[in-house]
Formats: C-alpha cells, structure tokens, sequence
C-alpha cells in the first residue's frame, strides 16, 4: 500500500523526512480546536494523512510544494498544533507539513532590535532566547510554549500583552514564506517602505491558503526597566469598560488590561470576588518614571469613573496562572462542550455585544456557563473573549450545542456592529461567519487573491475562505 | 473632436462630471514630481488627458472604473497632486479620474476616535475639522495641506510625527474602494481583526495600481495635554543616530526625531549651526506626567551619549517653517535639478548609507548639495532624507543627472542593506528600484496580484511595477 504521492516525494526531498508510521501520522490529524477533540472521542475521528513530510529547509519546502501542486495533492501545514478554529483538519488524500522540524533560530541582532527564526520554532524558546540577551518579543499568547512563530504569523495572533506592546503585525519585521507556486518570498527588508502593497500582510492570517511561512523576523524590544501592577473594581461591565476607555484615549498604555465579568471573576479569582463586580487588572512596563507616571495617571481615571481599588496580588495570581488550562478531554467526557470566542468592537458597542451575546447563550441547550472578558484594548475599541460550557442531556447534541454558541456570538456580534475575529483566526469554525466582517467585496477579493496565488487550491483547502 | 469615451462616460455619470475645458485638463496633466515640471519647463510638457471625471458619489467611481475597463482605456486617479515620485503623469489617451470632488467629512466619532472622510478630503482640513472636536489625525506630511487622505493611503505615507505616532498603516481604520473590476471594497470593521490577508494593505501603497480608494477612516487620538521640545548637538551623525538609538530602543518615544547634518544644519538652521556638528531636534507629548518623564529621560541619556544641548527655540523654527517650500520652478528656471530621495535601513546600516550616498553624490555632473537628515525613527532603524542639487554646465543635462543621483542614492542604500523607499512612494522614479526592496519573489508576487485584480491593465499603468 502507499500512496504514489510518497514515493514522488521521498525522492524529492529523501525519505527519511516523509513520515508514514502511524504515531507521526496519528498525533498529526488535527490541531487543538475542541470539535476535533469531540470527534475523536465519540468515534467520528479525523482520518490520518497520506504522509507527514519533515523539511529541514527551505529548499525541502520548495520541493513538497512544487511536488504537491504538481500531483494535484492537498498540502496543509502544521506548526505546532495549538490553533484552536480548526485550521489543521486532516484528510486521508492530504499531505501534512510539519513545520516543527525547521526550528533554528537564524539570528538575534542587539543593535537593530531583530530576532529570525525558521518558522517552527517554539514561541516559548525564541522568546526565552532573545530573553538572554535581555530582549522580549512581547508576543504572549496563552499558547506561547505550545505555538510556532510561524503560526503566530499564519493564524495572525495577538498576546496578553497586545495592548502595550501590539500584535503580531505590529512586531513582524519581515516574513519568508514558500509560495503554491514555488516561489520564494522575502516580504520585509526596511524598518519601513512606501513600495507597494505590504506583501507581509498576504501571508498574515492566511492560515496556510497563499503559502508556507517559513521564517519570521521580530522587531524586539529591550526587557522593561519596571513592571508594576494595579487593579480595580467596577459596578458593570459597562462602568469598567467606559474606565478603561478613557485610560487609554487619555495616552496612558498599560500593557495589559484586562477586565473579568463577575462570573468569571468569581470562576477565576474566588478569593478576589467582590459582589457582582467586574474586575479589572493591568500591568505597567516600561522605564520607571513612565511606569511612576502612568500609575498616578491610571489611578487619577480610576477614581473619577468610580471605580474602587482592588487587592493587587490578584494580577501576580492572574500571572502565574494564565497559561494553564485543562484539557479539552476533561470537559468532553464530562459530556461539557466548551469553547472561548473572541470579538471585537468600537467602544460605544462592546457593551451591546456583551448584553445580547450572554442572553443569548442563556437559550441554548443545557448551557452552564456564558461569560466574558476583554483583554486587548485599542483606542477606538476592545475585544471580548467569551467563554461557553454547556451540557447537553444527550452528548450526541455536543456538536450541535457547540455550533449554536459559535452561532450566537458571532451573529450577535455582527448585528452589534462588531468584528467576529479577534485574535483566533478563522480555521473552519468561523468561515461561514466572516462575510460579516469583510462583506462581499472582502469575500470576493479573497477567493481572486487565492485563485491568482494558488489557481488549483491545493494549499490548505477548507480553511478560511467560505464554502459558497 | 473628441474622443468616444467622453461620451460614454458623460452618458454614465452626467456630462457635467466630465470635464474637457482646456485649463482643468492643463492642471492635471502631472502631480508634484520635479521632473514633470522640468519636462514642463523645457519643452517636454505631459499630454493632456483625454478628459477629467470629477465624481460625486462611489457610484460615480464604480461607474467611471467600469466604462474605462470595458472600453480598454486607461484611469488614472487623482488626488490632491501633491506626490513627488511620478504618480501621475498623463497620456492622451488616458481618463483622469479628479477625486478632490469626492471630499465629504462622513462623520466624526468623539467615543471611539474615529473620522470618516471622503478619499479626496483635503488632509489639512480634515486634520482642523477633528481638532474642533479636541482630537487629532497625528499625520503631519509636509504636503499636510496639499494632499488628500485617499492619496496618504494610496501613497502609503508617513507624517513628520510618525515616530510617536505611526505612519499611514498605523492610523488607518478603514479603507473605502473600487476594485478595477468595479467591485466596491469596505476593508476594516473592527479595532482589530484576525480574519484572514488584511485587505487594507491591499490598497495602501498601490498607487491606484489596485483600485480607487474612495474612503479612508481613520484611528484618531485625543490632543496631547502637553508638548515640549528638546534640541542637542552631536559631534558626527554617527554619534547622533547612536544617540536616537538608544532612546528609543530605551522605551522612550518622542513624537518627533530628527537630526540634520551639519550642511543642512547650516543651510536650515543657520543661527543655530555649531561647526561640523549634527543637530537633533525632538518634541515630546503626551500626559504632562509622561512628558516629564520623558524629558528626563531623554536628557539623561543625552548626557550619557555626549550630546549637548542646543538652544530649544530652534524646535520652535522648525515647526514653524517646516512645510513652506520655494517652489520647483524657483531652481529650475536657475538651471538647478533639486529633489529629495527618502530611504530606511536598520541601525548598524544608516552612518555606511550616510556615508556613502552623500560620497557618491559628490560624483554627480555639477553637484552643489548632497546632504540629509533624519526624521523617523523606528526601534529597529531609521530613515534618512537626502536632499540633492545639481546645476550643469548645459540645461539639457538635467534630467540625466536628476537620474543620476537618484541612482546613485538608490544603489547605495540597497547595497549598504536599506530600503529605497521609505515615505514618498514608487511612482515612476523608483519603479526600476524597487526590486532591490521586494526581490525577485516580491516583483514575482506584485505582478501576480495585479494580472489578477487588473488583468487588462487600465489602471494607472506605468506606475509602481517595474517595466520588465
């Protein structure tokens, strides 16, 4: 048995970086979106790819694509796993790319502030490196030691600290990638150009449909002289979000701010609960007297929109915390379906969405909790993560029950006038949502830049770009 | 007389919309590039076009961009005629497509920071119309008053308070179009998105290439509470550009950095010209507090660079005089060549480019200046602005030796590992530069991305892609 495929690609690139031991194959069938998880669990697995190739270069990834497209294979490229939209759902007639086995760090430059890395490299260890040099990349997904820098590039992700320090496209200095036609491209050469359209935003968020990245340069920054923390409380979400509206309007740049609906409050922070408040946290970086600054400023807003002190160590809490989580398992054979779901919108609207989108997750089908937060904060609007879990009498509902979440916020959040993609990506979950962000002047621009870029859609197919 | 066009195009949008008096098609036969009026001066002169649309509503565009198209004739749009790099140049054969009639404020949102305008609004009056409302654009071109907001994006452009406050991409929220295939594009919903390619950077930069923009909204900031300025000398550019540098790269972020050579020190600032010394001049702003922390700052380090203070009313002068520019004409008619060339490179790079651009220039047919300053400042590099002046013996050398140092400043840069363009765009005076920029696979990509938007090729040919 074996597909041609194999073969034609064995002898492209050597054998030994085409994997078809059914361990590489297995761990491989798709990312971490729950919805796979559910189906494996209740006997509709995702079926394993025709093989799992391993470049060690650029030149490997030239030869699979070209090998590819030549075939009339699908190739879909796998960073590390971590997306959690479904991005990476295998096939058996597919080729899976995985990109963890070109993870070199190409160089950390002291003087120009840049990092490169080969695509596969782990988010959490670039970072740690450049950390050594006392540099940050400021890019902390809750992913970062599960994630690629290739993937935060592809999935066009936003971290923790996104308020202060912006998001994956404001931290990118250049982007390689491997084109459907084999091409190879360097997008990115000056600290910044007028020449043309930025083709580094072709590959951002394209989740593998224009091409493979294949390397990554960060525009670092110097480790922080002071990092403080404060936090708040405010009556309603509405209050509080109104407070961290006028901090940043005002110029003050906490780099994080977060805000905890009084479900998630009492959820995450018990011993920090405080009646039905929302909570707020935040975290100041950066030289020590603007830190001093911000901290009088930020406390000067807090006290005029009413808001009241909170203890602080409930940041450090939030801190040291943030990155763990169970797995999905635990909830799923617990018959819950969970799932978070990011939006945004302009400030006079958030509070709309997330009045109507937690009424409206109240309807559905044995729903136990919906609640929200927001975590990255722009001046002329925020995001809201919610969060869904619900226990449907019969678990064959799950996915059903999952899809009228999925359903709710995103319809909710387009008819609030918000975008329904904050930092996720779009994968499979929300494909058939995002006319509502980009209209159909933004979908059909979408499919000419993929028929132009990939004419047989053999890159990644099913993701992103709607069905209809 | 008169084309077939004229007709088809009065019958689609209203005779009176379509212009062929000869004084409107004589004003916009070329923008603002100095070899468009030395061709002017000496005989050369730009064709009319064959006439000029002056629409009212997007339906007036979609409808213009239709008729062009399926008759095969070529549009060229047009903003205010500010741009420097032969954006537009006429042919008579070509339709002008004259967006200053498109110059609606839509609307202005105090909550969220948003402004809306029509693509052809003046910038400058689209600036004081926000400052009513205590807000600000924060995008200062030189051209400010002479350029529209749909040519900043278009042109992709950055202000003279980028450092602190980005540059065109930075501030844009949405951006309004007319595909060449006459689809109407709305790209950007939300603060942020993850939602595949963002389509905004389809448009910014392309130079009409891509499509009309019609609209642009942007990210707007409340007025600073503070503004301060600070000036130093320092010994050598180099010392200087390290200085700049290292604030930055510290966490500071004056809105405003700039530093002259001591030629333009003298040339510009002649009271205040300390010998062979650089001068840098920045204006800070923000909170009062975090200015004053940034003074601090700011100073502390100066100290430590060996930079000495300068005399701070020559902020003052400069801010005053900075956008009053004899006119090309003033040179011309004396048989000087003059322009100014902007580049970017990372900061080990810019002293070499310096250097050796200024070096080069010194080589040029009747060079009389080959000077620069810096005016944007990036944690990973910087710009440099070089300003040239040739007088040859013979007037008909002009134009070779206009090409000359632009070559000479092009190549160098590309070879010391700079971008050849970092503000002013592409146009016609770059357009065989630019794959030092893009490589091979960015030319490879451009071209893919126009054949698929604009197969017949009828917007603003001859622009932005190099001929071959």
């Amino acid at each position: 048995m074996g597909s041609p495929i194999i073969e034609t690609l064995a002898a492209a690139i050597g054998a030994a970086k085409v994997r078809t031991d059914d361990a590489t194959l297995q761990e491989r069938r798709h990312d971490y979106w729950v919805l796979s998880h559910l189906d494996d669990l209740q006997g509709r697995p995702a079926p394993k790819p025709v093989c799992v190739v391993q470049p060690k270069s650029v030149d490997d990834v030239v030869a699979v694509v070209n090998t590819c497209r030549e075939n009339g294979v699908a190739l879909i490229p796998f960073g590390l796993g971590s997306g959690v939209c479904g991005g990476v759902v295998s096939h058996p007639d597919s080729v899976l790319l995985d990109m963890s086995t070109m993870n070199r760090t190409r160089y950390i430059d002291e003087t120009n502030l840049l990092a490169s890395f080969d695509a596969g490299k782990n988010g959490g260890e670039a970072e740690r490196e450049v950390a050594k040099h006392g540099l940050t990349i400021g890019h902390w997904p809750q992913s970062v030691d599960l994630s690629s820098v290739g993937g935060w590039v592809s999935t066009r992700a936003a971290g923790q600290f996104s308020t202060g320090y912006g998001s994956i496209e404001d931290m990118v200095y250049s982007v390689d990638a491997v084109l459907p036609n084999g091409e190879v491209l360097h997008a990115g050469k000056a600290p910044r150009a007028a020449a043309g359209p930025d083709l580094r935003h072709i590959l951002m968020g394209a989740e593998g449909t224009m091409g493979v990245v294949t390397g990554v340069t960060f525009a670092l920054r110097r480790a922080p002289e002071r990092c403080a923390h404060t936090a708040f409380y405010a009556k309603t979400m509405e209050a509080g979000l109104e407070a961290q509206r006028v901090i940043v309007q005002s110029g003050w740049l906490p780099v994080v701010m977060r805000q905890y609906d009084a479900a998630e409050t009492h959820r995450n922070f018990p011993d920090h609960a405080h009646g039905d408040d929302a909570l707020i946290i935040m975290i100041h970086e950066g030289p020590a007297a603007k830190v001093e600054a911000e901290l009088a400023g930020v406390r000067e807003i807090a006290e005029i929109m009413e808001l009241d002190p909170a203890p602080v160590d409930v940041v450090a809490k939030w801190f040291e915390g943030r990155n763990h989580l169970h797995s999905w398992e635990v909830y799923l054979e617990n018959g819950d379906i969970v799932d978070t779901v990011e939006i945004s919108a302009p400030w006079d609207k958030i509070a709309g969405i997330y009045r109507d989108a937690t009424q409206s997750l109240q309807r559905v089908n044995g729903i136990l909790v919906g609640s929200a937060h927001s975590s990255h904060v722009y001046r002329t609007g925020v995001n809201l993560y919610f969060t869904f879990k619900a226990h449907p009498e019969n678990p064959e509902d799950m996915t059903e029950v999952y899809n009228d979440c999925w359903r709710r916020i995103a319809e909710t959040t387009a008819a609030g006038g918000g975008g329904i993609a904050h930092h996720h990506g779009i994968g499979r979950v929300r494909k058939n949502y995002i006319a509502h962000d980009l209209g159909d002047g933004g979908i059909a621009l979408l499919r000419t830049l993929k028929q132009a870029l990939d004419p047989t859609g053999f890159m990644n197919p099913g993701v992103l770009i709607p069905d209809v």
